[in-house]
């Protein structure tokens, strides 16, 4: 089947909206999912963007039953590391269930990878949720490190009254 | 002791550069680290930035035996995540052994903290080593959540010649 990798634009992001939900859904993680359509086309698209995304679109004959052509997406930004220096973080990489097995997921995180080299990033980070098997086999296959279980580093966060809490001097 | 918390600027590359080894080699990590003060001027000074950072600095009467008045630091970059959108990710987070049970490390993360507040940001992401007790143990205290832990989200990574590969259409 035909599909096209091209970069998201401001016009992507409801059905980028309704994928995010998609996958949250997917990861059990829903109630998580905080950010709207709006907030993804405030901090995506304005001057100083907060993320990159791409889009994996196919054409209208292959349109799903809810006429959805936009059928996949990742979105990226540039981030740092002090052991390897530039790096491309991917915060999601998402295709919809009926779409899978045809090599659109890879080709999503394969467009990520070139746009890492060719800004001189030499690692590709990201999260992966351990329950979600399938997810981590095709990772590993593409040659990732899981780099929790081999060197134990945590993702953290704080927020809310935290965050809040945190800043005051 | 009196400190100040200030913008990193290129003529602190050398003091990073330093205290990003003795950070690694306090987390056993220093075989990984792979960046120059030279890539830190780069990457972080240029027109587009892939970091920012802030220093500790003591006054000159304070100054180590070696010299060394900037005496902590710590990096950080804009990032997003779609469960709730603008983040500010902490890259590392370090002070010198002798200054530190001051606050210093307290004062830095809030340096961070309001920041990201200030750009919009509601979370303040970054990775830590769970071997790590003593610096576990101070996030817990600021209000952070161990996401690993709780959700089961792994931090995972592509480089070197596996990323190379991936980018390969």
């Amino acid at each position: 089947m035909d599909y096209t990798i091209r970069a998201a634009n401001v016009e992507d992001c409801q059905d980028i909206a309704r994928m995010v939900m998609e996958l949250a859904e997917h990861d059990k993680v829903s109630d998580l999912v905080k950010i709207t359509q709006e907030d993804l086309e405030q901090d995506g698209f304005s001057k100083k963007p907060f993320f990159h995304g791409i889009i994996a679109e196919v054409p209208e004959q292959h349109r799903t039953k809810e006429g959805h052509t936009k059928i996949g997406y990742a979105l990226y930004f540039y981030s740092y590391t002090t052991w390897k220096g530039r790096a491309v973080y991917m915060v999601d990489l998402y295709v919809m269930p009926e779409f899978r097995g045809r090599g659109i997921g890879k080709a999503l995180m394969s467009k990520i990878a070139q746009l890492g080299l060719a800004a001189g990033c030499t690692q590709l980070n990201f999260i992966a949720l351990e329950q979600n098997k399938s997810s981590l086999d095709f990772y590993f296959r593409q040659g990732c490190s899981d780099i929790t279980a081999d060197i134990g580093y945590h993702y953290m966060s704080c927020n809310g009254e935290a965050l809040e809490h945190l800043a005051q001097p």
